[in-house]
């Protein structure tokens, strides 16, 4: 009984951290950020190496390259964790990421995280995370890894009714 | 006291059965969908026969039609759940839901999910879905059941400014 | 450990109070909006006279302004709750909120409910509610307060490929 409530209590605590990425990425307060990562975490975005860090520290850094936004909105849902050990667990979860430049235009992402994490010292931390796509407006550009889809089997035919 | 922790890990168990539903219509994986939903289940998107679907294995061939699509993102919130009994429940949930064509134009709806759920052999199905839209843009064209919003009392008067 | 659960419990009940704000206001169920606050909630919106009220029935009838939308969706999500007290707790949660005009404009914001809550005769409800905005398209012209957010450093160079 006292596993499962802790269990529950684990679930809640990374949730929270997970929103709060959101939270400080958005006010970009990068240092806030850097403490919720393992210190030899490893973050991949994409393929292209400025997508990539290893280690908090260079993480934050990394994402002072959000300064070319003018305003972020990182809306997090669909959070799943399981445990994988006491201190161990992988969650996923969706973000609709918003952005908009200095001149207006804007740029949205229909993305996933999926992050590896562990407790030490008595607190969660992500020690991997990687970023996928399941979609984008044209504004946005940013190579994301995309979020396979599986293909129709070969006998497949488009509804006839073309908006159903 | 253990009532209460079995109906918190229920909750978080349909919680994880919404998103799951979500992530495997994004990849395509139908097989996982018709593992949500009971045998004999019964779904309705609209009034439009292609919209609707009884038992699990008709849902999943009715889903195809997704394969229209290049690309979607289903982004859920808003979830609560009511239990009517210890293995029945019923929940509601939000879903943001982005589609892509192959001419990369796109169709979004704000729309809602509104479900009854059963207990059986130890795990969560969904056995009756009806879905309602609150919005969608000009690019979403399908029938999905209207969710209805009172009207205004007939001594309402518009606000001086515009745009509050 | 009982107390734990029942934080748990009251965290659950916060978070279905707010998500029940979303739909309320969805379908113009006014009612049940004023349910939700305390006779003496203070709800601020931003800087506006209109934008601001004092009790839930002003609040209530202050909301009337939302029938100058013909539809609108409120996608809650990265909702946080903290107790600050056995009866008392803040939240803070993110809203996608999209709205669509009779003549089927829209307009979009990507906001922040900071919210004070207490617990009253056995349920929790809000006693102070102030709305932020991350974010907006160009649609929305209602002038929410803007959530701040940290400036570069003095040293920053915005990365060479811009649309990383």
């Amino acid at each position: 009984m006292e596993n499962i409530v802790k269990k529950i209590l684990d679930e809640r605590e990374i949730n929270a951290l997970l929103v709060e990425y959101c939270r400080a990425l958005d006010c970009m307060d990068l240092d806030a950020i850097a403490n919720l990562f393992s210190d030899d975490c490893v973050v991949k975005f994409g393929t292209d190496e400025q997508l990539n860090s290893r280690g908090s520290k260079a993480l934050a850094k990394s994402l002072e390259r959000m300064w070319r936004w003018k305003r972020t909105s990182h809306h997090l849902s669909n959070v799943i964790v399981h445990f994988t050990g006491s201190d161990k667990a992988f969650s996923k979860s969706y973000v609709h990421a918003w952005h908009e430049r200095f001149d207006e235009t804007t740029a949205t992402i229909y993305g996933q995280y999926h992050d590896e994490l562990k407790q030490e010292n008595g607190r969660w931390v992500i020690t991997k995370r990687t970023m996928y796509m399941n979609g984008n407006d044209s504004g946005f550009k940013v190579k994301i890894f995309p979020f396979e889809r599986k293909s129709p089997p070969k006998n497949w035919l488009a509804p006839k009714i073309d908006e159903v």
